[in-house]
């Protein structure tokens, strides 16, 4: 049987890692897929660093269009990034009946039931395993691996960067500019780090999963996205004396009112696996009914690493190439009519436990005046306790409560900040036990 | 589209959870799947316990062979366990030309290569995720999620009684065997825990890891097999104070040679996540040339998170059943014409690093005969300690070593304990640095 035929649009760090370890690994990819799987062509915007790369057996072209109108090509890897010229060539790409993988989460996040319906209305797989976690087969394990459990929430350190920076954060007692510019200069954080930091990329892989985990359809709008910019390191420093490390999560939840849908820094018990997961490291948990909680560990960047997952989706087309379109497994793990609405929630109606800091002249009430307006919302403390010895002038309250919904602890924090006694904003965290 | 048919041959723990775990998400397994997932007959030995499960909808028989004979029935679940009667239904089911899934490890390690052949030449598919590490799906990320990867090793915890059974040690400084009462007083250990604390349980499941990660045959009688009936509290108190836990792992390793295939206890460095896996949970490290170091993490044991592993099984059967028998999922992950016969070597050949407790009497020049010894060999020290206060008449010496050839440390270890400054035999463990 011939090879699958694969066009590569675009040969940066990770169309450059498929090739290589495509070629590498060649005799094992096809010992397991069955068949030999080539990239035949390539779409670059540098034809001689291209070709540096791919050597003289590939055929190397500027223009990206001749990849996916190329009748010779059965699958196209899509590794350019953006979603303009990238969604117009997948787009053509699936037009012209040829099966897409793409590490795009961006894409997906905001074009993907434009980019599915149309991939279904032609019969062509759309595969995204390296637009999530990278080295991590999360896609799969959710949506093959727990296919017949009902999922109740997926939890994700799934930004490296912004791992990394927390990591170091922690573990140098360091600001946040100091530990991004240290980033930077080791490569873990890209010049414009704006959506890294600010959890826009975590909220697009989220986007991903809450999809796949529920079969909601895709709706990155939806999402609730706060980064790690305003993180500061003394509440990384009292979260640690509490029991706590402070990560950037990716939640997708059920509950009975809806799906909540957010990436934002988080307190996690520190004796939890996934608190310990540290530098670019990502991993996902799950929580099913069936399976209980599973965890999923492994690189959040690299070339080879996404190359993995690249791979991985070529030799499942390969074998899916044969199995009749409604027997495959559907894009977002759900069959299109299995697909449900159950809305998104706003972020006011999520519950959770929060921490809070609260910086307050050090006089008597203070304390009595912030408990007697969080019992008026209904939260409840967990526990409380003062920061800097009595007798200061200043001093930091630190709160934490029970689970409550978002909402109410606004309404809260509006009256305690409205305190004469309060100074200053009131630092707000989100706490996930995960159990 | 008619539903697919099952026939479950045992009702026992797993054999419950799945018929429940089916009922309870048949939308969600229907909406991924695209088709029902039905359980139509069921054998069991205590019809009345059965019919209590599985209510009056469902065909109940005493004799399992009615089941494997059914020609209504599309796929045999056998959970009966054992390798006697099990494997005389397997291949009957097979040869009439139904799919088989199994959670049975012992069955597939020690008669895979026999079933498997069956299967090929009927061309229905043999599914065994639950047979390895129960709710994570490892097999799935070996055989799919890392199939363009050449994985160099794998190495787990695999066998939930004793990693609880260790933890306990570890926790509360107890003996091998009052732990192991309060293992089955709480059901964490069965009543003959032989299987399970001896490492054969372990070893089964490395024996299949081996065979996915490395397209080599299931062959069980060449593991290596320790457990850790032998294991002393000293060794764990003295491996945590060295900075490492100790951890029965299931290890298989690709190395210029051949192939290590083992089970026995090692100290592992604490600093690694694997080594914060506590209690009955599993975990899979797995090192691979693309993606690099991966780890998956979940419940090794329990009635429904085995129903997760079998249910998904059937699901990607579901799948599988329209696509060409070339194109499915190989079962061992490599097509048979792909499998490579690289020989596992003998537990003599392996090179890993290790740790040694040895009592001596506490005379000048015991040191020197020892390091003198392990020279000769070419072991090379990595730390030595000794455990008393110098001037007591007995003390233990504490060797780490750097990594060297089992058969090379062995030698060694036959001269120093003919040392007459040594007192009672030599505490040799294994480290696995995981790296």
């Amino acid at each position: 049987m011939r090879p699958i035929h694969v066009g590569l649009l675009g040969i940066g760090v990770v169309g450059s890692g498929t090739f290589n370890v495509l070629k590498r690994n060649q005799d094992d990819i096809c010992g397991r897929a069955g068949r030999g799987i080539e990239i035949v062509m390539v779409a670059a915007r540098d034809i001689a660093r291209a070709r540096g790369i791919v050597g003289e057996q590939v055929e190397v072209v500027n223009d990206p269009w001749q990849v996916v109108d190329d009748p010779r090509i059965d699958v196209v890897v899509e590794v350019i990034g953006g979603c303009t010229l990238a969604k117009e060539l997948v787009l053509r790409a699936i037009a012209n009946g040829k099966h897409v993988v793409t590490a795009n989460k961006a894409l997906l996040a905001e074009h993907g039931m434009e980019i599915f319906a149309a991939a279904r209305a032609r019969s062509v797989v759309v595969a995204f395993e390296g637009a999530v976690a990278v080295s991590i087969p999360i896609i799969k394990a959710l949506r093959e691996g727990l296919s017949g459990n009902r999922i109740e929430w997926v939890a994700g350190i799934i930004n490296g960067t912004t791992n990394f920076i927390l990591s170091g954060m922690r573990d140098k007692g360091l600001p946040f500019d100091a530990v991004l510019k240290e980033a930077q200069r080791l490569g873990y954080a890209e010049a414009d780090p704006a959506f890294d930091i600010e959890g826009v990329d975590a909220a697009h892989k989220a986007t991903l999963l809450a999809s796949v985990a529920f079969g909601i359809p895709v709706q990155f709008d939806k999402a609730h996205v706060e980064g790690i910019t305003r993180l500061e390191a003394v509440d990384i420093a009292i979260a640690e004396r509490l029991g706590y490390r402070i990560k950037l999560l990716g939640i997708a939840k059920r509950t009975a009112d809806g799906i909540e849908l957010r990436v934002h820094p988080a307190l996690v018990p520190a004796r939890c696996l996934i608190a310990n997961v540290e530098g670019s490291m990502n991993a996902v948990m799950v929580k099913s009914d069936a399976a209980g909680v599973t965890m999923y560990y492994g690189a959040g960047a690299g070339s080879e690493q996404t190359a993995s997952a690249v791979i991985a989706d070529l030799i499942d087309i390969t074998r899916l190439a044969t199995a009749e379109h409604e027997h495959r497994v559907p894009y977002l793990a759900f069959q299109p009519q299995a697909m449900v609405q159950t809305p998104v929630l706003p972020i006011a109606d999520v519950r959770t436990s929060y921490y809070l800091r609260i910086a307050v002249r050090d006089t008597p009430g203070v304390m009595a005046d912030i408990t007697r307006l969080l019992a008026a919302h209904d939260v409840s403390i967990d526990a409380l306790q003062q920061q800097a010895p009595a007798g200061r002038e200043q001093t930091d309250i630190i709160v934490l409560t029970h689970e409550t919904v978002e909402r109410a602890m606004d309404a809260a924090l509006a009256g305690i900040a409205a305190l004469p006694t309060v100074l200053g904003p009131i630092t707000k965290l989100r706490v996930e036990q995960l159990a």
